[in-house]
């Protein structure tokens, strides 16, 4: 973290957090009595709603009922099965209490965790419109929430203008953003050749300096997003005015034949030979679902270019040009580059503006990729910087809530992700709803015009022949997103916790700012720890946090070897792991861990860690000569800082320095067994 | 449907429903109380689990919080946002009502709506067995639960032994199928080629006449999964003893690099220019997210091969054969061939036993495929297949609880199943738990051999070197699936419905029956409603039902115009569509609709129905020239009779009765507006 701004006047870990006292059941369960009131008072009106529907129909089912034996043995097998199921529910890990600091998960907002509940009675399919007349609605108003809190527009009238819907996961959302790009940035090649083929001239379309069909393969894939968007609108609207209905079917459909989608991969670089195999490029700190997407679309993972970080593990602008530069030199495509906002390892910030101006020089050179922002961790940060009238906040203002957050590159990050192509955030982590509630948000809804499993055969009255109704075409959501049938009620979470605690500083960005005065409470303290294990062991962060992770290494003081330090790490977390706990109630607090390669840092900074652990830098080596003292990875604790109640004056001594001392007494333990 | 079996004896739809009694919430709601006893016990039972967490901590909410302002107020909003969700879930369609035939959704199973809610208050992440160190198990219960519903073996010392996990939705489940396929089936060629590079022999492996560096492509690809499975277990058994680890190594990385995964589908088809890009065959019948798969994949849709039905809407196995011979005479790779179980239009069950029959005469002139089948809809009527003790009911037996069902083809088609190698089922449409719930299935769990983001280099130590710890593999389930983080609660709502309702034909059998019975009904009482519209209209049943689903073609008497009839079927849905609705509540009942494309038919059935619609054949045709009178498809109204209360013998007219009579009267009040 960088130097503090104005320590004294700061507000932060050290302030009451009685106003957080509703918005969660609370690690006592102190809001049992709301939570229950409210969802019995829902579900009720629910039983009530079912009720109102054809009054007049004999209830099927017959009052006599729950006094037969068939009846009585079926709730006694469902409340023993369900009985069954509680007992082996309260061996899970305790993530709602602060004494969990392991994964991305926590505590459950009440709006979210209420509004699912009520919304499962229903059970919307939010697949089209007709299987959820409702809820479809709220998901993409979910979609407009979080693009407004990126930073894009969400007004109609505006172009481009952004969409989003919720997904599974980050990781589905990842896949889209791929799918998407691959779906829009190939369309232009096709197009010309399909024009060509049918020895057409539509003249100079958007984007180019010349005839289109004079364009070159490299040129048309070099376009931007926004850029292929509209070219395509105007070939259609020439198509449209200019050809005779037979002439624009038979267009149209040898367009959509030739297209990536229909030939696949292998055929489609066969047909454009000229066209080198195209890269994405994403941080070596990246999550391992872009691994799996390059392999799923059939892109390969060896296309997977993974840049280098700097010391704070953010990805390094001077790699990223060199790779785009070995990229251009090699004549090979880039069809994206992702920057990561919130790492899952280290919630590191990749600099998003460097790639956005990194994008502005190489267009020069007509070298163009579309953007995509991992947010699926940091993605809610950005409402720290949203005022209420959907504003960017001053770095000037924001400062003055941190002791160090944001530096100027997290600051610039987080601003700049208006100028991606795409994001994906996950509300099932820093939103705080239920798990199996992610999102995809792309800053123009075009896009979605290179996505539809319907052929483009029918032309007259279809959506080429004038405007396109998005709101619309999205009531057929399925035929835009790569899932299909998709719960109402994770949509629902998601909205209605957006309703209650807007995106914004005032309201969802003060428990965004509680996780990242929790992350600066911990860095500052960890000195106490230090000088507390003075001549015991080195407790260092390998790298300074950008948000509200935190990892640690440690070393027992006089200990050379890397792999020695690892297997002394795996000790400690033994202690703090969620799995290898025999009776889960007795652990005091719960880690997680993490490792780092070698390969993923540079070499200062390899340097660096091993010199300030007092390790022997020959025995953190890519090459393992001797796996007794040698390792190409270093060990960490990992501990992610999301629970709103880790810190705060007003209740005893706060659970981070408590587990400090718990993992001072653990090292002590741990040195003690190792000798 | 067949001829009736015994239709004195057969139990029917006229049964007492009371069975069933406990089930549902209800249409009336009434199981009210006992859904809200059993929630409200459960929602303190985790209450007061959180309490014996560490009981020691001052709990974090002051008890004097709930008096503050910032408190009332935030309660106040909350409320007042769930009120106004609730109030507008209020305008959901009535999926839970027998009035509802449309979409596949109806009631939920309490155990499954209760397991899930309770489930959502611990929240897991089933990725990891860390995020979710209970349901994470579930999860994979769930997996041999419907695996040996299908007939698959779920014992450990077995080969195969399958394997299953929950997928968002049966969608991620086809994706996940065509992934493994490819992952496991290109693999082959990867490692003689790496082999043969390395200038390494390894012998005569499985399923090969002769050395493996020798094998020609078209032979490796062509392997069955089995084969394959095995094959990559002997190379590295052989890697393991034969070669020096250092060799073992550098081949195993060779493998890697060499992968289609890794190159991509254009390198590696590049790489191997001997084998034509793969097809996939599908019915043309089949869910359009099997086109979705194919541009996902980056296969490509063009490699998508469409094959005929039978005019009872069921892939033709002649259809079949002659795109199989194509595909051999071509010389192209044929990656897996799709049955479906239940199309989502005509609840049309395809000869699964044709497909694997099929399999076995092409497998001798070395054409091999995968066989996957889409039981995303009637997957779970496998229930009423199979007894306690897990064995295939016979036919006889089966039979005599239907009038109709189940038809020659469709029961060989259930019972070959287990001879596929993976299946889709959604446990969130027939296995009636909340949406977000779908599942794959593998019948050899050898295959997640191919699937890991983990490089394989690290050789020493891993499961390469030893039989491999399936149980302890898959605890790291993100590894080995699509998705990434992923709600534990709806695992557990399968899992405790299965528990509940085990998947044999005395449980939840008994459930699927009553869905079957509905059809045989409605099936016979149409020859009422068709006596009533004599000289009005004609009512026909396009193909007979297979299974649950009923489509109806319309027409009023004297029309010829398939155009005029197809506005006319529109005319009546608008009147039970759950969209066009002013009101919900005034609405009788709600249907769904579909359309039947003239090349999805063969000349045959398209004649016929023609014929007995009373239309002319030219207005039924593929190149529509006049759009007044001619279409190329045909409208029809769509049935999903899987609500369980549709009929029942002791609580009045019954619904599909009153359905019928409602129809009667949409047809003559819209004959009425049409003159």
């Amino acid at each position: 973290m960088n130097k503090p701004v104005d320590p004294e006047n700061a507000p932060g870990p050290t302030e009451s957090l009685d106003w957080l006292s509703p918005y969660f059941l609370g690690s006592y369960a102190e809001n049992d009595e709301l939570l229950e009131k409210v969802l019995v008072e829902f579900l009720r009106d629910h039983v009530y709603w079912r009720r109102n529907f054809h009054p007049e129909d004999t209830p099927p089912i017959s009052v006599l009922a729950q006094h037969g034996p068939d009846y009585r043995e079926f709730v006694a097998r469902m409340k023993s099965e369900l009985h069954g199921l509680s007992a082996r529910l309260k061996q899970s890990v305790p993530f709602f209490n602060p004494r969990y600091i392991g994964h991305m998960a926590s505590d459950l907002l009440l709006p979210g965790l209420i509004g699912q509940m009520i919304t499962t009675l229903y059970n919307p399919n939010n697949v089209t419109d007709e299987a959820a007349n409702v809820t479809l609605e709220m998901e993409l108003e979910v979609g407009r929430q979080l693009a407004a809190m990126f930073g894009f527009s969400t007004d109609p009238a505006s172009r481009p203008c952004a969409w989003g819907h919720v997904t599974s996961g980050g990781t589905l959302a990842n896949y889209e953003a791929l799918w998407y790009f691959r779906a829009a940035r190939f369309w232009p090649l096709t197009a010309r050749q399909a024009t060509v083929e049918a020895e057409l001239d539509p003249g100079v379309l958007d984007g180019l300096d010349g005839a289109f069909v004079k364009a070159d393969p490299a040129r048309l894939f070099n376009l931007s997003l926004d850029q292929v968007i509209r070219l395509r609108r105007q070939l259609y609207e020439w198509m449209g005015t200019s050809l005779s209905p037979a002439q624009a079917r038979a267009l149209a459909r040898a367009i959509e034949a030739g297209r990536i989608e229909s030939l696949g991969e292998a055929g489609f670089h066969n047909a454009h030979p000229e066209l080198g195999q195209p890269v994405v490029m994403v941080p070596v700190t990246a999550h391992y679902s872009w691994e799996k997407a390059l392999k799923l679309l059939g892109l390969g993972s060896a296309n997977l270019v993974t840049v280098g970080v700097t010391e704070r593990m953010r990805m390094d602008p001077d790699a990223l040009h060199a790779a785009l530069a070995r990229a251009h030199d090699q004549g090979r495509p880039v069809l994206a580059v992702i920057g990561v906002l919130g790492t899952t390892e280290y919630g590191s910030i990749d600099p998003i503006h460097e790639i956005v101006s990194a994008r502005q020089r190489w267009r020069k050179k007509g070298l163009d990729f579309a953007i995509h922002v991992d947010a699926a961790w940091g993605g809610y940060l950005s409402s720290l910087f949203r005022a209420a009238d959907g504003s960017l906040v001053g770095h000037g203002e924001l400062k003055k809530k941190f002791k160090y957050f944001p530096g100027e590159s997290v600051y610039k990050a987080f601003a700049a992700v208006r100028h991606s192509d795409s994001v994906t955030v996950d509300p099932h982590k820093l939103g705080y709803v239920p798990f199996g509630c992610g999102a995809y948000v792309a800053r123009n809804r075009g896009l979605t015009d290179f996505i539809t499993q319907k052929a483009a055969y029918v032309f007259e009255g279809s959506e080429e022949s004038g405007p396109v109704n998005y709101e619309r075409r999205f009531r057929n959501l399925g035929q835009y997103i790569l899932e299909g049938s998709k719960p109402g009620a994770a949509a629902t979470a998601a909205w209605i916790t957006h309703r209650v605690l807007p995106l914004n500083q005032d309201h969802f960005g003060r428990l965004c700012a509680g996780t990242v005065h929790n992350c600066e409470y911990f860095f500052e303290h960890l000195d106490e720890l230090r000088t507390r294990l003075k001549g015991t062991a080195r407790v260092i962060l390998p790298f300074e946090p950008d948000s509200n992770l935190v990892c640690l290494a440690i070393n027992p003081e006089g200990n050379r070897s890397l792999a020695a330090m690892n297997a002394f790490g795996r000790r400690i977390y033994e202690r703090i792991s969620a799995t290898s706990a025999g009776d889960i109630r007795t652990r005091e607090f719960f880690g997680s861990r993490t490792l780092v390669d070698r390969s993923a840092l540079n070499p200062e900074t390899a340097a660096r860690l091993c010199d300030e652990l007092g390790l022997d830098p020959a025995s953190f080596t890519e090459n393992v000569a001797d796996p007794e003292t040698q390792s190409d990875r270093i060990f960490l604790l990992r501990h992610t800082l999301m629970n709103p109640w880790l810190t705060g004056k007003d209740r005893g001594l706060n659970y981070l320095d408590r587990y400090c001392r718990h993992l001072e007494t653990l090292i002590g333990q741990a040195i003690g067994n190792g000798q």
